[in-house]
Parts: structure tokens; sequence; C-alpha cells
């Protein structure tokens, strides 16, 4: 029996590294449903070669030029975001693969997750806004999270056959991102494109960003936080440049085990989709004697703030992590519009952790309003 | 309740270090018996420390000396081989930890697995001699086999959760040894000392000259074919001079995990003994961040004959690696009386496995009396 499998954002990065691994297993998994934000023509193709049962679209114009091209009705088009989260919450597959990019993937997971659809998530921002909701429904519906993420992949690897009670603390790696050994000083004038430029991985632009201001580091330590059950005091990070090692965990005993491997996002993603399986296909000849000089560093708090922000939302609970996300996903994008420097990204993210209304448990339609406050206190705080 | 361990070669270094391990959980073990080859006075501060039922002596000028220091009959003292042989063969133990040296180790690891005990294996000539016929013992009797030795024992934990059919190769680490810089044309006039001199483990003297000649990590690749069942195509060899990466496994996926810690052997000791458990002592502290410059490099075949012969012992399969430990055995005991040189190891070694009458199942009296065999061989050998 083939596994079934829904992608939501198939047209991003991550989206096209998981077609990628399901073409080359064809006849193990059968894609029932994709999503994308807006690029239609992508996701056309990708529907003409997996022939789902239906598709999310949430641009409007891009969902009429689609329909206008499908035009035979053998696939069910969902459109705009009311049309994402009736998809997401199909419960006719295996596996849902979440890779849609920002705080908008966290509905997504939730209504996967209450379908009783597992999912492989690459949403980072899920957890770090609703790390809380999404343990309720995990423990309420029996499903599972399984990561997509190369870090947690690795440690989620690394923790098969053993006890958490035997976990001392995990070490999350870093490349440390394009601006590693870039002055304090410099950053402020960093340019998009400088920010843009990571050094192993090919990633879209979001995460690229949250890369060079070490905010996706932030976000992987409370990530791992919620996926692994673990107090925040035994999350660390180290810098390590060559990206091969991915992760390690040390156990009580004085032990360490690691994943490693050349950067592919296609492993961990072929990982999550075949667990408790692994399928035969390496995609890049993993050759030990062309390991080189492996490094590992401490990370810099004082040049990276975004990491005490991180640590700091974990210490504060409740909706501090969701407000440092929310801040992140629009000063990111203020970055990206040329309406902000770099080094402003923090100082918003900083300045909406600081002032919004902290409460301990927050619902969704809490962190729904906190979303439209965020947005507006930052538009404010930008023009001042 | 407490779990009991027996202890062969308690008094030298593996058998130290295990005794600081149970020393340190003295709460969860109780050792019930020890056996040493001379060393009565350690093994007598031993006894009085551990209190155990029973121990054996192999010298009997060292046993004449225990018993008089003993002189209270509250420990019953079993002499020369036979008494030894009678030990390992006791069913009132969980684990019996195998740290003998050399060949002499094979018997006492047969003996206790026939009796029904697990053993923790540190003499891994046990495997290289009689691995056919140790296989056929657990088959039989249901008992098991835990890796002590560092680089198995991170494959071993690597391996945990996983299936063996999920394993694409397992790739041996080693710190190439003291000679790992020196030119093959130097190796001729290599003395004791500079074969002693290992530049990351604190060993015994046999296991150093093995690790200098490279003996040792042959002699590794046949242990791990028969503890983990793959064929010799699947284990690899990489040196790795700083000797952090214990060893590693790459899956068929492409993903590769890696056990790593700084060298000490009581991690690994710990985990034979504890399993499946772990328990918290991590023996030193681990910093990632002081990891510095790993470095992998292919091992040289040319400048090392003994990998190859070890390679080709498993080709020839049979009688073949017995030999090859037989012949290793005698040939570094010459080397550190000061009667051959260093590469004459390799020499006599390759002599002996071309020479020997190969059959397809040795038992194990063929095998006594192929060491039987080896030893004239080989002084005849000298002699000439």
């Amino acid at each position: 029996m083939k596994r079934t499998i829904g992608i939501l954002g198939s047209t991003g990065s991550i989206g096209i590294n998981t077609i990628d691994v399901i073409r080359h297993f064809k006849n193990q998994f059968s894609v029932k449903y994709l999503s994308a934000y807006s690029n239609n023509h992508l996701l056309l193709q990708q529907i003409k070669e997996f022939n789902p049962d239906a598709i999310a679209i949430v641009d409007q114009e891009a969902a009429k030029s689609l329909r206008k091209d499908l035009n035979d009705g053998s696939v069910e088009v969902l459109e705009g975001r009311d049309g994402l989260l009736e998809l997401s919450a199909w419960d006719n597959v295996d596996i849902c693969l979440n890779a849609i990019v920002g705080g908008s993937g966290m509905e997504p997971t939730i209504k996967a997750l209450q379908a009783g659809v597992n999912v492989a998530l690459s949403n980072k921002e899920s957890l770090v806004m609703a790390g809380s909701l999404i343990k309720e429904v995990l423990k309420k519906n029996g499903t599972k999270i399984f990561p997509v993420d190369s870090e947690h992949s690795a440690i989620w690897q690394c923790l098969m056959g053993e006890e958490n009670s035997s976990i001392k603390r995990i070490i999350l790696t870093g490349s440390g991102g394009p601006f590693r050994s870039t002055p304090k000083v410099d950053l402020i004038k960093a340019t998009i494109e400088e920010a843009l430029a990571h050094p192993n991985w090919n990633m879209g632009s979001k995460i690229s960003i949250d890369s060079a201001t070490m905010m996706n580091k932030g976000f992987e330590v409370i990530e791992a936080y919620w996926l692994f059950g673990l107090s925040y005091k035994q999350i660390e990070i180290v810098i390590h440049p060559q990206s091969i090692i991915h992760s390690m965990v040390e156990f009580i005993d004085g032990s360490v085990k690691a994943q490693l491997g050349l950067p592919d996002m296609k492993v961990p993603i072929q990982m999550a989709l075949t667990f408790p399986n692994r399928f035969d296909s390496n995609w890049k000849e993993f050759n030990p004697t062309e390991l080189t000089d492996l490094t590992f560093e401490k990370p810099n708090f004082d040049k990276f703030p975004c990491l005490n922000l991180a640590y700091e939302s974990l210490k504060m609970g409740g909706s501090a992590a969701a407000a440092l996300n929310i801040a992140n996903d629009k000063s990111v994008q203020l970055f990206l519009d040329g309406r902000i420097g770099f080094t402003q990204i923090a100082e918003i993210n900083e300045a909406v952790l600081r002032e919004h209304k902290w409460i301990s448990i927050p619902s969704l339609s809490y962190l729904i309003e906190l979303e439209e406050w965020g947005k507006t206190f930052i538009e404010k705080l930008i023009k001042e």
C-alpha cells in the first residue's frame, strides 16, 4: 500500500525538495493534495505530474489563472486562506508535510493534527507560535509530529531507541549564517543581498534572513523545547560553520550521538515521510575522508540579540514566543522590502516581546488578535 | 535489585576501568567474581573492596601468594587456566565482562555464553578467533554480546532503534596510531618505546602494539563483521587522529549517525553494563566548542599491511582470521621481547595466514591445534 501524502507549501524550497523525494519513490507514495501561496505555474506542473485529489491556492488571481489552465475539473481547487485551512483539515492522508513559510503555517498544522493526521513539520513557526496548544492537540488526538528541520531531524534520529530520561542536553548546531565573521559594528549597514547569501544551505528568503539574524537558530531552540519536552537549560547552540554535523545529543552517561551528512534537505524530508523505515536512496555520496577541519565555536549572543530573545521568550513562557514570531515575520518582511535596516529586525522583535500583552495560556483567537496588534504596533514604531 | 557482574581480566587496563565504573555505582552493581593472570597484589585489593564469591588467578606462584594473603576462606580461589575456565562457566551473574588480553580470552567467552550469561566483550580476539562458533552459541543459547570496544560500542549505540536492513555501511574510525605520520621506510627501525606511545588512548602493551601496526583496527573490522552481521564490503576504516568520533554508521537513505566524546573507556564499559539503560555519570565534561579541527583521512594499506591481512582473512573465511590472530599474539610478544623488528610482525602474520592448514568450519579443538602449530611454525621461521 502506498503511503498517502499531502503537501502544504509545495512550490517553496522545502516543497520542491519534498516533490523530489516523492518523485524518486513513486511506488511508495501517493500525493493526495498540494497547496501554494501564489505560484500557479509550478503548482500546475506538480498537479499534472502527481494528479492529486485537491489543491489549495491562497492568492485569488493565481487561483483564477490556475482554474483556467486546469479546466477539466479532475482536481478540486480550493481558494484563499479558507481554502487552505479546509484542505489542511482533510483526513484522507497518512502524513501532511507542512512546508508553509512563517506564522501562517500554524493553523494548518493544528487543523491537520486535529483531523488525526500526523504532520511532517517544516514550518517551525507552528511550534514557536502555538507550542502549548499543539501539545494539547497531540495529547488529545494521539497524532504525531515528525520534524523536517535538519537539526531536529538529527536529534530525533539520535534519540531513536533511547529514553527521554537519558538525555542530558541537546546541542543544536548552526552554521553561524552569512555574518558569522562580520564585526558587530558592520551589521548596521548589512544589505539584503549580503543577508540572503547563506554559506551552506540554499533556502527561501524568509529563512535566509532568519539565518542571518540567527533568529532561525533561536526558533529552533523553541521548536526543540516543544518537540523533545526538555527544559530550555538543556538546549544549547554551537556554531559549526561546515554544516556537516546537523546536531548532537549528550546523554547522562557522557555518551554523545550526532547525525551528520552533506547539507541536503531531502535526507530529513525523506526520514519524516518514511519513518519508522528508511528507504534506499542516498542523495549525495558521503565520503568521510572529504570531511576536513570540522570546527565548533560558541555562538555570539551579543552580536546576535535574536538568540537571547528566543531564550528569554522560553523563560517568559505563555504568549512570549508567539509575540516574538509575529514580530519577526513582520520585521523580516520590512527588511526585505527595504524599509528597515538589518539590525532593526532584532530591535523590533525585542520591542514587541516587551510590549505585548503577555498571557499565560494563549488561545488561537488570542494569537490572531496578537498578530493584528503586532502589525499595527510595528507600523507605528517604524514611523516614529 | 543489583545487577551481578563477573570480571575476567580485572587487573588489566579495561579491568581497572570497569572497577572504576562499578565503584561509582555500588548500589547498582554487585561483583560476583574476578580473575587476573598474575597481578595478585591488585587482585587482593579488589577482593577486599568488592567481596566477590570467587576469583581465578592463572599464574600458580601468584595464586600461592594470594592464598597466603587471604587466608580466611571467604573467597573461593580457583587456579590456573582450568580455574579460569571453570569460573567463566559460572551462571550466577547477569553479565560477564571479559577483559582478558589476546587469544586466551576466547574460551572464557564461549564458556560464559554457553552458561547462559551475556558477555560484555572487550576481548576482540574471541570473535576474531571463533566468530562462527560464537554465533552458533549465541543462536543456540539466546545469549547476547555487548561490545566494549569504543568503536563497536559507538556502532551499537548508533544502531539502537534502527533496523539492520537500513545499514549501508559502518565506518570504523581509528587514530592511525603512533606511526600515522611516520614514513613507511622508517618503520623498519621503530622501537618498542615508539610503538607503545599511543597518541590518544592509554592502553595495555599488547593493544598498543596492535594499534601501531593497525592490526587492532583490522581485528575491529573482523569483530564488527561478526557483531553486526554485515558483508566485509560494508565495513570501512577512516583515520581520525583526534579520536573524538568513535565510529559512524551510514544508512541507506544517506543519513549518517556517529557516537562521539572524549576518549574514555569508562563510557563504553558503562554502556555495556547498564544496557538498555544509561546511568547518570559523565566521566569527563564534554564541551563541543573545544572540538577543534576534526580531520579524516584514508588509511594507508601499503604502510600498514596488517589492515590488508584482516580484510583478506574475511574474504578467505573459515580458519583464516583465527590463524591471523594466533600469529599476531605470538609476533607481538616476540617484538615486545626484542626478538623481532616492528615490520616483522606483519611479515610473520602474513606467513601464518598463507601457510596454515585452512579449513572452512574450525572447531574449538582445531583452534587449539592451530595455536600449537602456529607457535612452532613461527619459532622455526624466525630461526631461519
